[in-house]
């Protein structure tokens, strides 16, 4: 598990990227008897993908709750390209920005490790709520690790 | 769990869908330390939606496997609107369509039954795949059920 | 789903049990490669079991949740006669005793529905927590459920 | 991960054990409302936990499958002795012993990383079963890992 810095930016975008990658091996227990794993296990990887991310950026999702800050999922999605196999090692690599002071849209890409071909992409917005279930702005840490200094810049 | 025939048609399509209810209830099991269910259990509830959608329209996915053809997930979405929580009683509301001889797409509703609220929307899309894993035509009676009698009409 | 009252007593016992019978079916999520589903799945049928049980008994674990009561598992237990497979119909069958003022132990037995045979026999003990998570005496209306009137007599 | 050779044999047992450690961190995913793991999924870890002990005794259950082996689960049973929680790094210890020539037994303690605390202990044992679903005799090679060289001495 890795986690870089921001990414480069492209010229026309004001958001910048944190990414990581983590490896995960496919439990027996994600197949399905398609002898494949079952199409909702890959949003538990990209799961493990973004905690890694948010931890290794610095602070720690089980943290962010103990402060009372809950970060539900209110969109998921997933294209799945080839299928993912029992015992296959993969790699989550996961990259995370703000969309808006109390949105983070995280993406995902599912690497399979053997021969570094891509099984999937990936998706999940999340929005930051208060300990009344209230939507609420990001702890101003975690918004200064996914906004880039600049970025309030003209 | 009742299954409608082919949904009134809109003036510009020729694709007709058909529709299913289906009841569950929430398991512990399926909810998350944030006392709501885990999104990628979603998915699992739209599995029920469609596999009785497909049994009420007169054949079971269990016999389509059977007879070779499997029909894997390539594309799943999930907007989540409302958390379900523990032992709510929820209405999976599915609908299917080909999108090509080769492709059906199935969408959800998942309606809180206590209120009527809905809590998420969501889209899978799947292909049919023969017993060597290449995508096939899908078999006719399946065909028969989704397309519209008159969806090769000028 | 049924729920029956005290069973019969044998003569060496002075605890009661309160049945019920409760229908599922495999989803495809449940399965594993073996075709057959996933070992671990069993406990979450079993869970719908003594869910249902407790329902059908007057109270909700929900509503014990909500008294500040939980009733985690602290040992679980499944023989596996005959593997369940996709799309089978289900019965689980449940029963309950009081073990201690503290301690519930659930026994469980699930059925195929299309010939009668049981495909597995499970047991689960839980303990009464209290809100600060320190073992509890259960509510003295769960012990009623559990407890034969006479249970207390010479 | 670590895999150690035949532990010592006590002087009135015949049978050896193979050991392992694997490492595994709590998803928010097995987590369930009572903000701990939900129970069924301690059966998952001892699944990491046995496959592990096989890759590194020499062979992977995924060969083991090519070769027409299945390895199913007959009996499972866990003891919860604290809760695992979110985020937590576990090591789960597995130790593996042929109990007859169709049959292994695994034995597993789940302990928390951070302190060395025991938070479960469980049990599986599972039966060789061969293409056509009968129970068949372990092959050569597997019986040889968890055989004592002088297990068929007088």
């Amino acid at each position: 598990m890795s986690a870089g810095g921001p990414a480069p930016k492209s010229e026309d975008s004001v958001l910048t990227a944190v990414q990581s990658v983590s490896r995960v091996r496919v439990r027996y227990a994600e197949t399905d008897q398609m002898a494949i794993v079952y199409h909702a296990n890959y949003f538990v990887w990209f799961e493990v993908g973004r905690t890694d991310l948010l931890r290794h950026a610095g602070w720690s999702y089980r943290e962010l709750e103990a402060e009372g800050v809950s970060l539900p999922v209110i969109q998921a999605h997933c294209e799945y390209l080839l299928p993912a196999r029992y015992d296959d090692e993969l790699d989550v690599r996961a990259e995370g920005r703000l969309v808006s002071p109390v949105r983070i849209e995280f993406t995902y890409e599912l690497i399979r490790v053997s021969d570094g071909v891509a099984l999937a992409t990936g998706r999940t917005v999340h929005v930051g709520l208060d300990r009344r279930g209230r939507p609420c702005r990001l702890p101003a840490r975690v918004r200064a690790i996914f906004d880039a200094p600049d970025s309030a810049s003209p």
